[in-house]
């Protein structure tokens, strides 16, 4: 248990460089820690890069907030400066960067009491303390447990402290509580939601971030009932799990727009009635497109790009009298959202999600047994495979050419 | 039935001019309307005056929209015109002003049933028309039925023409289907709420707009839950009766903000706990006063302002992971919220309403009664009261003194 392990990790050294496969060490966890054999990981990149027909220009956001989130810019490209908190102005290089992982308890420290050795895990970014004291892990409308909300803003453990340093001592910073761009991570224990024994890996890794932040924003956060209508922005493999969410609470009607047309094929398989590419209707809002195609606007809308003008018409496109648009990208540093208020008075709701609403240590357990039962399909997210931590940077380059949904890569068979 | 009546009417010739009171004519209801001498009328005003601190310049809204609402602008501000629907930009006058009031029905059109001569009603710029086509109607998440929008917005009745003309035949517009500055008017059955026969139209006027907005905001559109935490900025008439309904729903905690201190006795008495003037406060922003006063915001915050800036600041004392904000001021034209996009991923929720989300002719009713039984007092809300139409100006002049909070002129003694 006390063995300190010195294995291959993708090290971001400095902001927008490759990342640097090289040996550290990852030290043993400590009390309420964990430490992990990450098995396979997932990379994700932001999907508003395709619509940026729909407003300004989309930037991929370079900054970390207290509450870090999925967005390619997260994945993969520092500097995860640590803006939006106001706290610590300065990047936090060295860091192991990756959240999105499919990972085997190696050992644990003292007092961890929910994971053994050999259990299978999703490190989670969002924690789930369930402490009694927790208001957030005791009510139903949230899963924004703040437990550890400092330290992992920090990039560092609860104690205050890394698990990872250069051969010659040098501390790494840790990643939204999972840097799984490496072999062996340490997470806390309250990171760790076990799953099915019998569950790949390399598949439900995809539990871990976007894919069940798009299902969670219909099935949790918006609670989508059975004839809705619904639209989704931005057809990456959140919007297209909104889309499938969607399916599964039987919408009457599901708009899918993107200004990539390749992502249409997917998008009507997993249950998709009409897609939009706001190119081809170059002189109309695409809102109004939507509010005219249903006479008063859809449902529910989703923003799944990131984009702040794009979040708009997502608003905008929302049922007079009722209609609830939830916003799921991650916009720029410093851009703001904005309608007039009129939108809201004539019955609009606007709202966000974190990980779709889902209280990790709970759900997603049931998320992946939902898969391994055969109800929760997910493979067809995974378009690219790699193997070896040292392929995460070209995993990265096959994010970029924009065809991609996930690209796993496994670091061990399993 | 078929008499043409004419009256003194208080008649809006041209843009902030003071009104006229002259003897117009007022044409029989025709099929589906409704004719009422109007005994009673309040006047509001701008709540948001009085919180310029926080915020921008406050401008009190010129605009009429679709959906046209209470704010001092709109009753006693002329020209509304038609900004926002993009439809009509010019101004509609002349016309008769006034939206907040307690009538008698003085004769029907055919083909009303629901309504009968001496019946008294609160007209209700809200429509209910209870079909069951129309999907607002049968909808229990909204009030904000669409039935004659389209011509209540353009100041005429719902066949295109105006009941109101000069001795010498120039047409008068109509206002928010309601124009209760005059001693007669005609309005749609639909608009009819039919109240208690022993109600004093002088008080229950109140049930019009500002206080059902104010109540239904906090008792239907979030519906508070006993125990909660709230804040309301601007204690206007519509603020006070957002802290009143808070105390109805036994909230907790409730935070009552506005600039000028001389609201703050009413609003303690009303049930509010806690009083702060951003004045006070001139080096940190209002809502983070409010988050550190209670760790991680209110349950349930309101903006009655119509200020921009001060309905951003009650988004961003909401509480992390689950608060409300609800608009339910009227912002000038052109206007845009905006905020982070972060405030509604971390839980918050943005909404607005409308007449409080009471459905009129069946809501409205029920809040007669349940102040006829005393259990809902608004007496506290008229500070001012007049007689005769032509002290419509003096009512408005009171307006703008700064202590009042509803000026009620009586037409008639009931």
């Amino acid at each position: 248990m006390m063995r300190v392990l010195m294995f291959p990790q993708a090290v971001a050294w400095e902001a927008n460089k490759p990342l640097v496969t090289e040996t550290i060490r990852v030290d043993p966890p400590k009390e309420g820690e964990v430490r992990l054999k990450v098995v396979a990981n997932a990379l994700c990149h932001t999907d508003g890069k395709s619509l940026n027909k729909l407003g300004v220009h989309v930037e991929r956001d370079k900054t970390r907030t207290s509450l870090p989130r999925c967005s390619s810019a997260q994945c993969v490209s520092p500097p995860p400066v640590y803006t939006l908190s106001g706290q610590d102005p300065e990047g936090l290089f060295p860091c192991i960067l990756g959240h999105e992982a499919g990972a085997m308890v190696e050992s644990v420290g003292p007092g961890v009491t929910s994971v053994q050795p050999g259990m299978y895990v999703i490190p989670c970014y969002t924690p789930q303390c369930k402490d009694a004291a927790c208001i957030f892990c005791q009510s139903p409308k949230t899963n924004l447990c703040p437990k550890i909300r400092a330290t992992q803003g920090r990039g560092v453990m609860p104690d205050g402290t890394s698990r990872f340093s250069t051969l010659d001592g040098k501390p790494i910073y840790h990643f939204m509580g999972c840097s799984t761009f490496a072999e062996y991570t340490v997470v806390a224990e309250i990171s760790c939601a076990v799953v099915s024994e019998k569950a790949p890996l390399d598949k439900v890794c995809l539990f871990g971030c976007g894919v069940s932040t798009g299902l969670g924003a219909v099935l949790k956060t918006c609670a989508v009932e059975e004839g809705a209508s619904v639209a989704v922005f931005g057809l990456g493999a959140v919007g297209l799990a909104v889309v499938q969410a969607a399916k599964i609470r039987k919408a009457r009607r599901i708009f899918a727009v993107d200004t990539n047309p390749k992502k249409f094929e997917m998008a009507v398989q997993l249950g998709a009635t009409d897609c939009l590419n706001p190119n081809d209707i170059p002189d109309k809002p695409i809102q109004q497109v939507i509010v005219e195609a249903t006479t008063w606007g859809v449902d529910y809308s989703f923003d799944a790009t990131g984009n702040v003008e794009v979040m708009r018409a997502a608003l905008e496109c929302a049922h007079r009298g009722w209609g609830v648009s939830c916003v799921i990208g991650v916009a720029a540093s410093g851009k703001l959202i904005q309608t007039r208020p009129f939108q809201l008075i004539t019955g609009r709701s606007w709202k966000g999600t974190a990980f779709g609403g889902w209280k990790s240590r709970t759900d997603v357990p049931d998320l992946v047994d939902q898969y391994m039962d055969g109800k929760l399909p997910i493979d067809h997210y995974v378009t690219h495979s790699f193997e070896g931590v040292s392929a995460i940077n070209d995993a990265i380059h096959a994010l970029h050419e924009g065809d991609c949904l996930r690209a796993v890569v496994s670091y061990f068979k399993q």
